[in-house]
């Protein structure tokens, strides 16, 4: 089976695992805060954040998948709250998100907000479950993991990115820029790779190599999206492309240039890829495959 | 020491815990978030959440506090992000809360949603790092209090019941005014009580008990605040008054009367005494006194 083929049957079972663990009532009138969660939580998306956690937890020797899946989809929900948030009037007030509708201009802005802190708290809700029902040798590993992405998700790592990168712009310099990069971006990726390698009951010193290998990628996912929004055309985005420039938003871009940001690109993934080298296990080409397709990835 | 001593005692041992379990940086740029969530959180308010809790945690023979403060913090931390959200434009739209402006009056509508996801975000990573540090003989226990928080923040509580809330009125029948109750105010209520149980260790049954004392407060609570929308002052309430019936919410008072609600309170606060003499434990009468206390609440 070829690459694209093994990462698209993973992107459809992480399909499968939100719809298991995804929230629902029979009660008539709450119908819709349901409605909005999965709308927004269902939009596609390359689920990279779960695929990367699954990744981790194989490579560390994780031999029974349904250890990992309320971690998987909590990661999902938790990266597609933020994006709800993110589109906000209030915040970067975009009105599409994957090709559709953002959640608020389809449900209003109070059932895009509650479903924001619905997919959050769900999240936890889904991982204290998982952890009651681990093994007892092994929950403290499985809190462990649900604190790497407490951490995170947040104020130091997405939410106080997220803060710095909506502060007054005349004096950003590079340092601040990466301090955002490495909080909204890297901090999540990172904890996907450390969850899943912990899930599976690795050791303190393999969890710093999936931490380095995810600060690399994220870094470079970061960049990326900073590139391909002033390169790209919103049909293949799927957002409005420029959106992000036009907004004076602080760009690795904007301070560095295209071709220095594009071999920076470069850079860090082939770091990720020789972190990966010092990793022990057979089941590693996966993610050097995925390291690759993230590296030429055009949204 | 009179029973209002012992109150504001513990009210001061609430704020400390509160201090102690905040987040906080060294970075420059991302303060304001940290400023914002400690304004909120720490703006007053009776603490009755994490009283309630620590005094199920002693009933049910719980030896040392240090064990509940996270959970204590965490269920604060919860309680205050939903007002943060609930005080929104998008929202209820109120300017002023415990007296003072509302958070997005203080801080901008931006940094408010951020607080409040912050708040509730960072109520998790504290009950997981807590979690992490328990015995291990009682971690289950622990995970068990964590997931009754969880339940009762979440679609099957406070934001399910806060959803029905937001529907259209027209229709409003006493069912679903004691659902969203029940969701809005109780879920979270019980979930205090619980969860102090499960951490000093408690049986089902016990936990049971404690659950049907949360669901009296709960209910009580709910329809008192309907009462004090209508007949108390904005100078005692600290927020304006007329509000819920102005925006023509759905009140337990306008369906049923003035009259009948105060029975209905008196009714549940009784029900709530009774249930507590089941109860074992010779520390029960600071609860007892509690619930009076809140019966006869004026703000």
């Amino acid at each position: 089976m070829d690459f694209n083929q093994k990462r698209l049957e993973k992107q459809q079972y992480v399909d499968d695992i939100l719809k298991q663990y995804m929230a629902s009532s029979d009660y008539k009138y709450d119908q819709i805060i349901y409605e909005a969660m999965s709308y927004s939580l269902m939009a596609g998306g390359k689920r990279v954040r779960p695929i990367l956690m699954l990744t981790a937890y194989e490579i560390s020797g994780g031999q029974n998948t349904t250890e990992v899946e309320a971690f998987m989809a909590a990661m999902e929900m938790i990266h597609t709250y933020s994006l709800i948030h993110d589109d906000l009037p209030a915040m970067d007030d975009d009105d599409y998100r994957r090709g559709r509708l953002t959640c608020h201009k389809k449900f209003g802005e109070d059932i895009a907000i509650l479903a924001g802190d619905a997919l959050l708290n769900h999240a936890y809700e889904i991982m204290t479950e998982a952890c009651i029902h681990r093994e007892p040798s092994l929950i403290v590993k499985a809190l462990l993991a649900m604190k790497e992405i407490a951490t995170a998700a947040g104020t130091q790592g997405m939410i106080g990115g997220q803060v710095v990168d909506m502060v007054d712009k005349s004096n950003i310099n590079l340092n601040m820029i990466e301090f955002i990069h490495l909080h909204k971006t890297s901090a999540i990726i990172e904890a996907s790779l450390t969850a899943g390698a912990y899930l599976a009951g690795a050791s303190e010193e393999e969890v710093e190599h999936f931490r380095s290998i995810g600060r690399c990628i994220g870094l470079a996912f970061q960049i990326q999206d900073d590139i391909l929004d002033i390169t790209s055309t919103t049909e293949v985005l799927g957002k409005q492309v420029g959106s992000d420039h036009k907004n004076g938003k602080a760009t690795y871009v904007a301070l560095k240039g295209l071709e220095a940001s594009k071999s920076e690109v470069a850079h860090l993934m082939k770091k990720a890829l020789e972190e990966l080298q010092q990793l022990q296990g057979d089941r590693k080409e996966f993610l050097k495959a995925f390291i690759l397709y993230l590296r030429n990835r055009k949204k």
